[in-house]
This record gives C-alpha cells, structure tokens and sequence, in this order.
C-alpha cells in the first residue's frame, strides 16, 4: 500500500477532516499535500455528496440533496517541478471502495444510484422521469447487486468519475464567461443550463478569509468536465489507465474524487455511477512542456487499462435525432440520438416487468455502452447503446417465445 | 456458399443489372426475390456510388460525384409471411469484398475512403476540411493498408452500412414531412441540413412507368438511419450479428448495400468507411407480432457478433460541447463534444507527420470507437475517440521524448 | 484475392490434379511454383484424407479409411532466395473453405469430425472408444452446426492443421532414426506408437523414376509436428497469424494442407477437427540468417491473429495424472491429466443426454481450451479444458436444479 | 469487507496463530471456523512457505528452504450441512496482497518466485537449471515489476494456488497406497517422484495429543493436486471464478492458501508464481447430491472469471516430444513437448540479453499460457507457451534487424 497523502474520515463530512478538501476549481485552493514526479501515492474520498444519502429504501434524500456543496474533492495534491505548459502523466494503480468494515458512508460495503427530480438537479431522461428514484447496491468483492434491482449482478468497472488540475486564473475567468453566457440564454430554466460561481456550500480546502472568499465568488462548479479534465465521468478511467494532464498552474495541483463502483456510458441518471467513497492510489510523472510537443492543449488523452470484465454478448438499441413527442427531426443532434436508445431499452426492458425507472436506473449504473454510430448521415445521427445480455439472471433476449414478465420490483421511490 | 437471390455483375452499373435494385424507400418498389423465414441466402452488393470512384491518385472523382444516385441498394428482398408488427430476424453469416479477382470496381481488391467537399456532400468537419480527399486501400485478407496512409495497417471489421426493411405509405409520408420541416429551416444552407426526394437520379427496381414516376416523387432518400433501419453505419454490425428490424409492409421487402471493409464510429468522414462492393450472407427468421411484444417500435434492435479483432491498447481522446473557434458552450451538445474529440486527435497525429486530412481519412476508416461518456454534467457534454495503438507500425504513445516527425506522404487531392 | 499459385480441382483426387501435391517430407519433392519476399499468394488445398469421407450418416468411411496416403499437401511453394538458416516469416491472411457451391468434396459447404477406430488409427480416448464415430456439420458463414449434434452452434477458428519447410536430407535421416527406435520398442502395438516410411500411397509431387522411388522409401510421415512444422493442429493458427519457419534446404519448399473450420486444443478425436478442403492465402519474407539470430533452431514460432471469436465464460474441466481405471500414480505426466480432463468433460455432458461419443466428437471439434496448469506439483501434473458455454442453445452450467437430461440423438455409427 | 473467519497475524507463523491453519490434508483436522451456505466470508493467508524467504539479493534462501512444512493452509472452514456427495460451490469474490503497509512478510507490497535447487525440490526445468535463484517483484496495484528482470511490468491475476476440500479416510487411503507405489519405483530419486506422509514439521491446526499423532502419520502433504482439489496452480482461478467441489466429510472442511500474484501456466519454477501472503473472499453453497447429479466425481469443475488482463499479442512457442539432449522420441508426452516450448523461450529471450535464469523466472510468473495444441498426432505431441508481447517496455518481436541485445542484469543467486 502506498503512502496516504491525502486521508479522509469517513464519518465526517469533508469539511471536518484533519486536511480538508475543495469542491470549487480555482488556482488559490492551497496544496494539501506535495508528491514528486515518480511517486506513488494514496488518495483517499468521501463520496460525491459528502453523504448526503442513505442506506435506505427512500429516494426522499436523492430528491432533497444540497448539490451547492458538490462535488467534494481531495486535493490539491502538489507535483514538484510541475509548470505551465507540461503535461501530468497520472497512472491509476489501484482503487476501490473504503477498505474499513461495514458503516454509514457510501463505500462501505454499499453504493447508490440516484435519479435526481427535474426540480433538482435532472438528468437525460428528466422529461420523461421527473421525480427522484434510487438504487442500493451491495458489494460482492467486485461485483454488485441490488435489493431495488433483483435479478442484475454485474463486474464493477470502478474509476473515478472526477480528476483534474487546477485552471489558471485566465482559464477560469475563460469558463465563466462563457458558461454565464450560456446560462444567461435562458437563465429560469429548470433544470439550469449551467451552473454558475454559487458562494452557499463552498469549501475551499485550508484556504481561508480573502482568499476563501475569492474562491467562492469566483470558483468553478464541478460539475462539468472541462480543458482541466474535471468531471469526466469515463467509465473505462478504471486500473491500469494512463491520463496526459494539461498543466495550467505551478505545481499542477491536482485534485479529484467521486469514485464509481461501476458506471454505464453516458452516466445518464446525473447521479448515476454506483456512488462511493473509497481510495485511489497513483503514480506520477511529467512530460515537460508536453502540451506544445504532442498538441494536447485542449483536453487529456488517457489509455485505458486492461482489465474490463470481459462481456460477450449484448443487446444494443439505436437511437436517432428525432423528437418522439413531437416528430421534430434535429440534424446531426447525437444527444437525442443516444436519449432515443435509452428511451428504446428503457420500453424493451419494461416488457420483462422492470419499471421504466429500475430500467433507467441499471442503464446508468451497468457497465453499458454508449457509442456514436453515425454522426454524418444527414439529417439523423445514430448512436447505440450496449447492454451486456450476461448480467441478467434470465435470458433477456428476443425469441418467438416473447418476453417473460415477472414481478422484478420496485426501486427506492419518495415518500 | 448458399443461394444467390440478388445477383450483380460487377462491370455494370446497377442500372444495368439483369434485376437492378434502388435507391429510395419506397414500399411500392417491386420485390426482386422471395426468401423462406429459415433460410440462408447471398446478396450480391454495388459499392454504395455505384462506381464512380477509381483506383487513382486524384481527389476529383470524389469533389465531382453525383451524389443523387446513392445509395445503391440491392433488393428488395421479400420474406414470405411477414406482416406489419412482426420482427424481421436477420443474422449476418458472411460477407466480404468482391471475390473476383482483381478489377476496376471498389471491392476488388481494394476499397476507397473520401472527404467530400463541403460544396458536394460535406462531413463531420467540414468547416476545418473543406476541400475533397481520398485515400485508397488494398485489401490484404482480412487487413488493409493504404499508400495514402503508410505505417497503419488493420484489421477490419467488415459490415453493410445500409440495410432496412421498406416503410409503410404512412411511415414514409412522415419521414417527407419533417424532414422537409427541418430542410426549411435554411433552405440554402451548403451543405444542406437534409435531403428531399429527388427526381434526378432515382431507381426504382424493376418498377417503371407511373410507378416509378410516383417512387421517384416521394421515395426517402437513403442517406439517413431512420425507424426502418437504413443507413445506420454502425461498424459492429459484423458477421455473427443478428439484427430485429421492425416490419412496416407486407413481406417486408428487405433492402441494403454500402458495404464496408472497416469504419470507424461516426464514418466522420461522411464517405468514410473502406468503401467497397462485395456479397453478403443472411439467414432470416421472424418474431410474429415482435414489435409489439418486445417494444420494439421506433428502431431496430441488433446483437453485435464476437468475432471483431482484438485490440488491447488504445489512446483515447476526449471532448466536451465548447466551440473551439468561438469559445461558445453549447449545452449537453454530443455532436460537438465529438467533434472536439476528434479535432484533438487530428492535433496530435500531426505532431508525427501526418498531414490533418490524413488523420482525419484515418479516423473515418480505422477500426476507431466513439463513445458517449459523460451526457448530463451541465453544460459540458464529454464524448471520447479510442484509437488502437497496434495500427500504428511505430510507438505513437505518448513519453518524455516527444513525437517522432517523419515524413508520412499525402492522400490523394484534387488538381 | 491474391493470386492462386497452387490450384486444386475438388472433384478430382490429388494424384490427379494438373500439378499434383505429396503426402510425404522429404527434401527432393519438386517445388511446385516459386513465389518471391514480399509476395501475397493463394493456395488450394484437399481435405487431408483427399476425399476418402462423405456426407452421410455412416461411419464406415471413417472405420475403412486408408491412411497411407494422409496428409495431401499442397506445394512445395519454392520462395526465392531462402537459404538454411533463414527463417521464413509467413502471415495467414485469409482461408476458408471451398468457395464453390455445394459438392460432395469436404469444404463445400460441409465438413466432418470423425472418431478413428481403435483398430485404424485410434486417438487420444481410444480405449474408452474404440469404434468410428462421424459427425457432419454444416457452415453457416463462420458458424457450425451439426445434425449428429443438435443444440450446438459456434463460430470457427479456421485454420490449417499442418504447413512447414521441407527438412533436409539429414533433418529427414535425424527423424527416421529416431522415430524408428521408438516404433521398435513395441512394434506390434495396435494403435502403433508411429509411423515409419511407407512405399503405399506415397505421392510425390512431379518427381517420378528414382526419384519418386526415394523419396517413397525414406520420405517422413507427414503426422506429427516437428521441427520444420508439419501437423501442429494449432487451433490459434488463424487468419492474422504471422509463423517464423526454419529453413532448412534452399528455396525453403513450403508445404501444407489439412484445413480445418474448427479444432479443439489437443485435436483430440485425431481426425478431430472440422476437416474440409479450401483456399490459404499468405504472405511471406524471409529474414536472412535468422534461425542462429533469434535461437529459433527447434520449432517454429508463431504470433496468433486477434480475431478469434469472443467467448466470455467456460466450463473448465480438470485432471490429474492418476489412472482412473487402475489408480496407477504417473509421474507429473500431462498427457495423462489432460485425458482425464476430457474424460471428465464426457462423463458431464452425457448427465445431459449426449451420448459419450458424441461429447468426444464435441471436444475434438469445437474451440475449447487445453491447458497445463501445473506441471511441477509432485506427482501430479494438472491439465484443464475451457468449454465455452455459449456454444449450447440450453442453460449447461450446475445448478441446485441438477442438469436437464434431454434426448440429443446420436453421431453417426458404423454398421 | 466480509466478517473476517479465519485471521492472521503476519508478523508471526502460521504456528503462532491464535487459531493456527494446517500443512497436511486429514479428516481429522479440526474445523477452525463454521460458516453457512449463503455467507460471504474473509480468510486470511500466509504465504506458502510462512515466511522463509525474504525480500532480499540472496538466494540462499530459497536453496535452504524447509519444505516439510509446506504448504500453510488458513481452514479448515466447515459448511454447515455439507455432506459427502454434495457439490460445494466456491465464489472468489476478491483476493488481493496483505493489505497492511511495508513489512517483511511476502504480500506486502512485494513478492518473490523461486527456483528450487535440483537437490532440495527442484522444477520443470531442474536439469538445465539445478540452482537455485529468485526474483523480487514489488507490487503496483495491480502491476508488478522487479529489480530482477528489468525491463518487465505486467498486470497480475491474482489466485489461490491451493484450495480445497477434506478428503475422506478412504480417500485418504487411497492417495497414500497409490503415491507410495510411485514413490517406491525410485525410492532415492532426486528430486523424488513423489511425497510421502512426514512427521517433521507437520501442523494439524488445533489438533493435539494423539489426534495431531495420527494426523501427522498419515496426512497427505499438499504439494499435488488431488480429488479434492489442492494446489491446482490453475492460474486462471481468480476473482469471479466459479468452483465446484467434491465434498468427502461432513462440513467439507474447505482449507486453502498459497496465493499468488501472477503466475505462469504451469508453474514452471515449482516456486514459481509471484508468492504472498494475503486474504481472499468468498462466497459458498451447495447442491445437494451435485456428485452424482453432475458427474463430477473425481475432480473439482470451475468457471474462470471475467476480469483476466486483455493482452493481444503474443510470441507463441512451439515444442514437441523429442528430448532435445539424447533426441529419444516419446510417445505423445506432453510434459516433455511443454518443456520443450518452455526451453524454446528460453533460448530466445537469452538472445536479448536476459539469463537464462532469468528467462525461466520470467516463464514462471507472468500470465504466459500453455497449451496442448496436439495430443493425439503419433508419434509427437505439440505443446505451445504463449507470452505476450506487451509487458516488454521493448519490442520483442523477430525482425530482418534481429534482437536487440542489452544488458539485462541478472536475478538473485546464491552465494
């Protein structure tokens, strides 16, 4: 086991710990801890919301979670020698759910999968799913399964959902320019379009007075990925990948969280990964001035690792850009394209006795596949969605014998 | 090798076939061969162009081409006791390029991939490649390489971009009615934001007279996937594959072509697989009353086969909806999240000596996959573009040495 | 298709093809056609018992088959320039079966597994099964099926059982000698413990006179594996694969036939696997004095292809090197456990209604996998046998339910 | 993390435990911990020899080493209502190293493969390798590299080495008769053929007084795998792999250990995957009567697990049944046709700069896989040992340039 550079309690909340972590980007959070290019260390996190939710059979907390203090992130971890213009190469070694024995906090021997209401927070599907719903899932080494969910047991491909480095000052002022642009195009909407520098629910790491106040004015919200990396929410980011970090700041500080026990393509539910806390150990490198060498300025590249579960059948749905409501046809639009499969496996799933939302809620969590199939074709892009027919205990494929509807249940719904 | 029901000579247009096919959808273009659910049949495929790309070193074929005679399609083939709401069962058996030895026509042992001029057609990036390209491939058993494109090599995963049941009069009249909606919305947009029915150009099968005529006013062009199947370009959909297609007409008149040595998710380049004529084999069955019974109604629903080369290492680059000009955030946008992922990519091929269009032609052909990764992290949609390191014949990974640049020749251009 | 530089007329024998192939090593069969580094080249084959086994539903071809005139190779393919001491690098690009339609030759369409009579030929369960058994499998594409085998489908690995050099006149004296002291150990042994030179059924290419009469005396069976190649019966040896031969006489003489569809690792049925005539085709180049370079002086070494077909989950049987019928303790014998591997594998599936000699014929044929697990644990050595479960249309895993016996016909007996 | 049934402490052996494990396989072995069909549960492990060998330059160790007191085995775990007949069927749900910091106990953080010296257990190889050497690995995550082969980095599938469940006193019996007679037929062989029942350094759990006495008389040593499983060294045996086993005696008395980080197919170094200590969890049941329902009477039947490191390109060496030093030909031997293939590697890899003994460990513990390609091709039996190419940070493939030959270091030896 390597070195913990940065350790969490995890029956306190991240503002609590000993060295507390950061849920806004700004390159003024203060390094919690220095590594040097080579190292390999531990990272320890709490889960995305800090704990907000249960091990429960209610989705009444999915539906009034407090999403200002999200996502709560360990780090920023300092890389000696690192500048501008490098590029951080970060293995993921190991990582997994919170060693200790069984307790209240995500990743001790459980992780969730929420639906969030379309009053707060939404997801893909909102629309057609607006209340809040919720999956318990158990751990079995590395596989899960869940009371909400009978009859799925799938191979966790666990990542983290959220790793990045910190912007520079002009790269942030950059972000909120033009995301404040976008939300300003239709600033009541709900759910928002973006989500603005917010001061309520800001931890700044060890930072305080002025400098926490500026974090908090001026921080980006973590929500979406960015040039920084940020929320990436790459399921096949799992041990054994390499990411290529753009540097925007002197000692890189990079900082990260929001683990996964398994995530489906597309993360569709918004809260959708089996959330936990858990532990991350890496190892570092540098590869100096790499971003003008290799022309990596915009986004990491990463290589994924090795070692998936291995799948080998799949039921895959199409899906393309026309408004099922309304027959409008959109061009090349492939996010109502991948919406159109969900909403296809969702109705197939249905007929099995699944509710529409367990369905929506196993697309979000199971090791799918979301691919872009044809992006050219004018008018209609066309992407698939992939579902391993093997984590089903009943063969859930089509046959002249129709479907077997059964009682499969009810996910956690609210009160 | 089972029965040819749809036959081609490969030294004449499609026009010119002792059956021709089509090239519109329309469910009044005749059968040209009836099939037994439980049967096993070949079906003899025109490269999608019906021809008019040669094995030369010039891009003007591909800025000059018609493109109102695409796709050309072979069939219909009709099966025997389909009824609207059945499910058309169709495996994949085989398929390949033309067995003929070697010829003039695309399959013949070799196989093209094109840009189109945003004047003629267009692509996924258009805007930053304009002009027309062209790469050849020769085809080595089940790999290729190019001249145009020296020190890749793969595998291809051989498949129909194009295959689909015929719509009803109703389905069909509602395809005509939004898509001319859409086309409206900036009629003299190049490249135009979709396709109406075009008189110029339009085969009809062995209809003639006022059937033609009327299959020629409203038949739906072929370019787009759509509820039917049709133009999918989904590079998975290989031998071992069983697709449900839904069924609109009597005896479901099943149609297809655009055959592919191998694409990439996306077929960015719009003419972008390894583009090839070559046969096909299928057994069909049916699922009496499957529409209904499984929910599968908007879209077909397909099982990939398991037999698509293995690759274990990939660089993976990634993207999110941010305007790369303008720096305008789109919300949740796929498309350009993809496109971004794709633009990265492209920088750092460069870096090694290829010129963009070469990797923007290797991109559209290699055996890439495209993936929806993030798709509800407000405002930033997060796709990513896996390419496999093994069809590079040098280390294209990226290290502290920095790129090696070489001098990696040109594709083909226009003069 | 490259070109075709050996041919085969399938309704004729080998012996009567305009230019004949061989069934014996030796260094002084004349090369057939010569081919340059570099060169990409086709290759005709007969199925190796050139004919002699038909699609019925008898077994009394397989009980009477006279082996003296096995294998029928194709060539020698003379490549210019190749010396001893070379290595001949060889990549499969493409084979398959007879692309001709249906006939009654092996490979059209067609191919079968049969099970050797003890009394001619025997195999690795010999004494356990003593008869023929047959079974005819259908292609399907890349997919198998058999009437003698029903509830059993899957995808074949396509590969040639036996290529390699030709040796030279000491190699050749080497193996005589050496494989005569071991038949004189025991030579009335029925199954015999090899094969010496056999003037019966030999053919010799083109030679004739002295010529033919020398290499009939001293030429080597073509049955095992040796150190220029021969009948490795390498399941893994298919399209992508790339082989580094020996050289050992000038211009190499490169040789081969034996085309299965599908081979279970250890070919254990003898005439094991799916046996079918068909086309290879290859590319070769040589890598001058690589023998002494790359210590490759034994055997060849190959690099398998990456498009086997998928398979996720196996049943995995074991055995130890313990007699099951006397309890008699070998001495970390791996051919011994690996038989009991498969004698374990029969008695499992016959809970299911095979019968034995039908789950032998499945094990000889279908892409399971044979492994040596442990080879140093005193005194047992430790064989396993992977049988994909995929490959059964029924649910073949134990369960608290016990196994589903069903009446699953039989494989073709003799009368 | 599950409830912890069998615990240890790794600063002391297993014989200092609170509740200490066991070295010989008896029914009289005292059950140290129930668990029910259902549970999921913790065993802690030792590494095989408790701890004899350090993490050192020395191999003194490993030549000195006493293994009467191998293999130390966590258990016996009882399963309540486990019967004679029954199948008792074994999840791995995870396993990893010692997940305790730095310490001086194999499995934490690094691991050791040996090679016996010929005089003191010797190997597969002990006749052209009769000292004794060992390479050190230091686990990251899930990678291992080692100061002993540099150069090397591969992903490890983790497995227990032994595991299985009390033999019956007949069955006890009967190993005893049967192992005896082998031994007997050269009593002062060296290494001997086999292991006979050893007072010295026996450890019967909490067994004293004359049950310990008649445990250590009779109590088969742990080397082999037997009916009841035992030290399979199945290196595929890893988390989400299935096992059923023959249960012998009431509560099945399942024990096990000897885990291993990574280990080659075979085990050739005897000592020969990466040993550590470590836990591993599981889950149990049973199927009633599963013996006889299932013909699984005389070996444990398993299904691998899905997560095994996806490596794509392989060196494949081939060896035959020909002793490469008298060139005696035997009969269809596959032990010899292995050793064979295992030396055919050797040789190549020397070429590049590595010892030969440092071939031999790398053979030993990385996933390299051994197959039985022809057992049944008389007189020869064909072998292949798969490495892959990727955990070579050079390219190890055969070019026209030929290898490049470095200094490679060397391995621990003895002084």
């Amino acid at each position: 086991m390597p070195e913990v550079v940065f350790s969490v309690d995890q029956t306190k909340s991240m503002r609590d710990q000993a060295v507390p972590g950061h849920n806004r980007w700004h390159p003024d959070v203060p390094v919690a801890a220095m590594v040097r290019p080579g190292q390999e260390f531990r990272v320890e996190c709490r889960e995305w919301t800090d704990g907000q939710l249960g091990n429960n059979d209610s989705a009444n907390d999915v539906r009034d979670v407090d999403l200002s203090r999200c996502h709560m992130l360990s780090g920023p971890i300092g890389v000696e020698g690192a500048q501008p213009g490098d590029l951080l190469v970060v293995d993921i070694l190991d990582l997994g759910p919170v060693p200790q024995e069984t307790g209240d906090a995500p990743g001790q021997g459980w992780g969730y999968t929420g639906v969030f209401a379309k009053a707060n927070g939404g997801g893909f599907l909102t629309d057609y799913f607006p209340d809040a719903y919720k999956a318990i899932w158990d751990f079995h080494g590395q596989q899960a399964t869940s009371r909400h969910l009978p009859g799925i047991r799938y191979t966790g491909i666990t990542h983290p959902g959220l790793f990045g480095t910190a912007p520079s000052a002009e790269l942030l002022a950059r972000w909120n320019r033009r995301e404040r642009a976008l939300v300003d195009r239709e600033p009541d909407r709900v759910p928002p379009l973006g989500l603005p520098p917010l001061l309520d629910g800001t931890l700044a790491g060890t930072a305080d007075g002025s400098t926490a106040d500026h974090i908090a004015r001026e921080g980006a919200r973590t929500v979406p990925a960015r040039e920084n990396g940020g929320n990436h929410d790459i399921k096949n980011f799992t041990r054994g990948s390499r990411v290529f970090y753009p540097v925007y700041v002197d000692d890189a500080k990079f900082s990260g969280g929001d683990l996964h026990f398994s995530q489906g393509d597309g993360e569709i539910t918004f809260c959708g990964a089996i959330e936990m806390g858990g532990y991350i150990d890496f190892h570092v490198d540098l590869i100096k001035g790499g971003m003008e060498k290799y022309g990596i300025t915009t986004n990491p590249v990463f290589m994924p690792g090795n070692v998936e579960p291995r799948y080998s059948e799949f039921l895959s749905f199409v899906g393309v850009s026309v408004d099922r409501e309304t027959d409008e046809n959109l061009y090349l639009d492939a996010t109502m394209a991948y919406r159109n499969a969900a909403l296809n496996a969702v109705e197939y799933f249905k007929k099995w006795g699944f509710t529409g939302e367990q369905a929506y809620l196993l697309l979000g969590s199971a090791p799918i596949e979301g691919r872009i199939s044809g992006i050219v074709d004018i008018p209609n892009a066309c992407c698939t969605l992939y579902v391993p027919t093997e984590i089903f205990d009943f063969d859930v494929r089509p046959t002249s014998e129709g479907p077997v509807m059964a009682d499969r249940g009810q996910c956690a719904v609210t009160s």
